[in-house]
């Protein structure tokens, strides 16, 4: 159940009533508002004063929920970069799985400027499942990211992978992303709930709809209303491809739920043979965002190297993404 | 290993070939056919003179494989409806679940010709799992279609779901479809290969990619060129949405296979409020044609009641197909 | 709903309630029996007096379920031996993948005997998803199984692949094995339906619970109460196995239905190396009974090399398999 | 490639053979080892002089990899609590989900010592998927466990769900346990390599088994030996019960790694009834342990009530342990 508390309450009042209904408090934009747990249904006897209006839910996805706000939440990256709210954009985010050294990140952010796309990704922390392979160039790379921000004039998205590092990546990124294989992680979670700046969560391959969107709850009912649901594909029984991109569950997530959402069909693929077909899918959907691994060498690369495009790929399925989102209304930004 | 035999050879040099390779032998154009099991690589020295071309396979994907043939197959499901081959054609096919009375199949039928849409679907044998629930009207369903056939010239599609009925399915329809529960119905798959009218294989919900091919390759291997695939869905730990679309799985079937590819979007959601928007992202992928569900009031549908659209939710989806097909080149039909 | 039929009721009123309550009909030691969709939850104001005793059902598991019967179905394979009931029987099955020659089935029912095993398991029919592998003797097959019976004293278990064949396998079994490709062909079921011989169900590897029972509900509503569920496992992401036996799903199982349960670790596992324990862990269950799969010289079996255990790896298996068996209570035939 | 260096190597030319092959590093009982990428498979020529003895390796699967120790890990929980090695033991482990106040804890830790079993569970920080459910009692339950260990001459096993808090459960666990959601936390794996006290750690629940060995490579690779490995059971498409445990699986750990196996039945069943069928099966493999959660009261449990037993449950199933351990010829201990 979530309430919107009356202007006028005290801090006492507050307190006592977040203890009652053991509630999670926060303030949004000068605005009270407590989070119960899901099964309890109804204002107590007598509270009713307390509280300005109140909506009853019936899971634990609450502040997410379309229930709670019907239209989509609108996210700026930048001013003058919005995605949701009544937008219709969707942003395109490219650049490399990993920065792997400052020549070729600036090759990436070069590309990326030229194509006038606002947005680069690369990972500085790489969860590998593997402590035998390339483990990213943390701090270092994340100076290196601060660096291309400054001189294409880009906004960064950078993963954090454990809570070790949660303070550094939201220091340096524009955008934050939490990882796959950290979307249960409550100590990246809870601070990421701390900033006002976006937060992409990435649905874990193993993770039901309903855990994906209650890790975003953690965020929300922190105080951090900027948060954007990423799907990158689910593990399936098929092995002929990487994972499973699961349109259906996106389809779920625009009907449910208030978040904006930004889809990976370079992980879920994880050939680049299949990228421009499934980008193309994506945008078709009316979602917010694509994000796409390009490498100026793939062949090269020391993360993820069957999936990402090379540069002249990624300029052809740039090209046709307008005339897509075109045909159903949106702009690519 | 697939081997194409020159033209003058005899008889029994075929068989003693046949017989050696422990290959399956079809005659397609008047041309003889071997199929060897795939981890033969080689013809045996002195056979070389009885062999026109030959291909050596990775994998019992052999006859679909676009190793053997590089462009998509050419399917007429009419002289003047065709699919694959340089068309370009995204065919559009509607109507409802099961025929479940005169007046509703031929509502759906009078709907589906007023759209300028040649294809209608209906199933007769229903592959439920309860035997508690409508099993379909069977033969008499099939007389139904038949009449609609005739009455608003249209194509019929419809399911066989074991090899009980497969000849009375064949005899009329005109696209046999085999339901996702029948894929590994070897009874079914050989009698599909012994006609010439085209065979749509829905993809089993457990079934792998690799076996999802190898049943078309027990129609081809049969002699019978005219196979199409169809996606509709697997079975993942994700409940909140029937099935799981396997777009990802699209890509590769697209990328190794020669056949034609249609998709359907109603099964793998199970809820109407998805199905436009995942249409259009199949669209997007650049396929050869999608399977709609809709039913002239689906609230009262014997069967898949949520997932059916209404005729004015299609109507509305309908008209946007065109802008998404033109935006990658393609044609809806 | 189960509803049991007063005995003095005559054929027309049976037919009236049949149609009214758009049940199934059968008779059972005489008694008639009508099972309806299981939304149905009681019976119409004036037709008490018809019903003897009636069962509201929570799903369509209705004749299976332990809410209609509680102890567990006494199925006899011969008239001493027995599953299921008060016999804390455990029963071993074991034969190779495939009848291959009457030199290699003849190996196998000597040994098979000479454990003292009463039942001797190989298949005819295989349902291979490749046409360019051995498909199996057929009809052949069946009759050397028939000589195997006459000449060791053995009872035959053997798998029908699709209802092309199926009356052959009710003639020729003492033991009718639906195969996991073919758990939901009704086409086969509704024959098994007919027979009054056990009949073995192999969950499908994508099938749920609820499905794999229902498939059951099938052979039980058409008058045959004798059916066995064979859990053999299901298919997930892991591929290092190839499958994962379920046995929480048997736990479920056992909990819930009245239905004997024999498991299959061969299929699971797809190793040899890993079938004892598995067998084992199999028989601390307190399951009705094991089905693994052995062969004279593995390394040359046309079907599942890689899995079958050869007759010196069985018996040693075999030795520990009542030690585990006594230690819950439960005896090995 | 694991490498053995000679022993009079000096640290310089270690340096400079970890630079050179891109190795890992450490020092187990006065040896240096050197682990590289997998896909080396061969020592440079002239550097044969400075290695004792190599095993070129599959994949990273490498010191957990019984190519390189054959036999199973020897593991001391205590002194004279042995798992692994010659031991044969099997080893039980139960206690409540969490922690919720020192009654609670003290009745549980209680009824643990009165049967003679040596290690209580009880989780301190509750990995929940949502924010609004009891998160745990985090730095006050672990010292509530650790006044049971004193009172009750009790080992403690608890969990760390991510990397802010994993110092702590270090400090106060005599086994730490590493959960299933945060089996890829290199924040929290690094750390457990950096003591010598026992890791379990449990499997994801949608990972691989190559990617739950390659968890524990972490640990290995950092110096710590004392790894666990613990399947509680894996995502999949049947929900009936709350995970699928998977049996082949651990066929598959026991014979291609040297860690020792524990097993928890309660979380992969989700359901009480199941619990003691599937612990006799899991004891039945021949593993080094079980886990299994009890609660003095079910009912009223904060976190996995439906699958907790009771003690009077657990009791029972408790003395049925030792006849299936002794059956295959292992002791509970």
């Amino acid at each position: 159940m979530i309430l919107h508390l009356n202007q006028e309450i005290d801090q006492a009042t507050i307190q006592a009533l977040t203890d009652k209904y053991q509630a999670i408090h926060f303030v949004l934009e000068n605005k009270h508002i407590l989070v119960t747990p899901s099964k309890d249904k109804s204002i107590h006897a007598g509270d009713e004063k307390y509280v300005a209006q109140s909506w009853a839910m019936d899971s634990d996805i609450q502040l997410a929920s379309s229930k709670y706000i019907p239209q989509k939440r609108r996210i700026a990256i930048a001013p003058n970069l919005i995605i949701g709210g009544d937008s219709n954009n969707t942003l395109v985010i490219t650049g490399p799985c990993s920065v792997e050294s400052e020549e070729q990140i600036n090759t990436s952010a070069e590309f990326v400027q030229s194509l006038g796309i606002k947005v680069l990704r690369a990972g500085c922390y790489k969860p590998r499942t593997s402590p035998y392979t390339f483990q990213g160039l943390g701090l270092e790379g994340l100076k290196l990211l601060d660096k291309m921000r400054s001189k294409y004039d880009l906004k960064i998205i950078t993963e954090v992978k454990d809570s070790s590092h949660v303070d550094e990546v939201i220091e340096y990124a524009d955008i934050v992303q939490i990882g796959a294989k950290a979307m249960y992680d409550q100590g990246i979670l809870k601070k990421c709930a701390k900033t006002n700046k976006p937060i992409l969560i990435k649905r874990g391959f193993g993770s039901t709809l309903q855990e994906f969107v209650q890790a975003a709850e953690f965020v929300l009912s922190g105080g951090n209303p900027n948060v954007i649901l990423c799907e990158r594909g689910i593990r399936t029984f098929e092995t002929k491809t990487r994972f499973t991109l699961d349109l259906c569950g996106v389809a779920y997530l625009k009907e449910y739920t208030n978040l904006p959402i930004i889809l990976d069909p370079s992980h879920a693929m994880g050939y680049s043979y299949g990228v421009a077909d499934l980008t193309r899918a994506c945008i078709a959907m009316g979602i917010d965002g694509v994000l796409i691994e390009t490498h100026p060498n793939p062949a090269v690369a020391k993360s993820d190297a069957s999936q990402q495009l090379n540069h002249d790929q990624f300029k052809s399925l740039y090209q046709s993404m307008n005339a897509v989102a075109g045909a159903i209304g949106r702009k690519i930004v």
